[in-house]
């Protein structure tokens, strides 16, 4: 377990694989973007993507995952805000992801002594090591005792 | 069936409501944020939130279906960025989500004569008309014809 104490400016921590196949794709896109180039390939494949592509939101939802696995502070990593989110290559069955997560910035809370604030950059890249989505966000991470 | 041309700058468009449950929340929690405020009561009534609370990427994931559901351009509603988004409330247990749309800026893309780019600021809101997400957000709609 990391507490707020255990991170320093400039670290970057990698998170990850995570694969995505065709049928995690349609049953995220189901309940939550339903899209027809996120939930039928023929639909797809006559889109701008030109194929099935997957949901930014369960991109983003998969890198949560693997930074929560990633940082180790689970239990004590509360997301605040998000600054800007972009997704500049869509994702495909077969991708598999990752993440790596820059620290920016840490500092005391004022409202708080029992938690810091912490400014991430977080890019999710694919095999091929092209990002598919950039983030800067800024969550609260608990200190030590 | 909407495209670009049916949008005007100014307009809100309202959609939900989307009901979400503990059951629920443990769901998604289990697949994309795995803390123990997201899974486990117990533990969440330990934690600063006092109880059960949904993830933030299940809030977002919820208000992309709303806004699907909302806009009536499925198919053609492509996100290409988010500029700011956060969560200034806890969703919990039993809440009732809605979600206002309102349209801020709408331009020609250059790049593409098919879409137009569309800013928006979407707001989460619950039963108590308590706002639990802010976002903005740039999107590609398609053009008629």
């Amino acid at each position: 377990m990391r507490y707020f104490e255990d991170f320093s400016v400039g670290e970057v921590h990698r998170g990850g694989p995570v694969a995505i196949d065709a049928a995690a794709i349609k049953a995220f896109a189901a309940q939550y973007d339903p899209q027809p180039f996120h939930l039928d390939e023929t639909a797809a494949a006559l889109s701008l993507f030109h194929g099935l592509v997957a949901s930014g939101w369960q991109t983003a939802s998969l890198t949560m995952r693997m930074m929560v696995d990633a940082l180790g502070v689970a239990g004590r990593f509360i997301g605040l805000e998000v600054e800007e989110m972009c997704w500049p290559l869509a994702v495909r069955p077969g991708d598999v992801l990752r993440v790596e997560i820059e620290i920016v910035e840490l500092r005391p809370l004022r409202s708080r002594s029992d938690y810091g604030l912490a400014k991430l950059k977080v890019t999710t890249l694919n095999q091929l090591d092209q990002p598919v989505q950039h983030a800067r966000s800024t969550t609260m991470i608990a200190r030590r005792g």
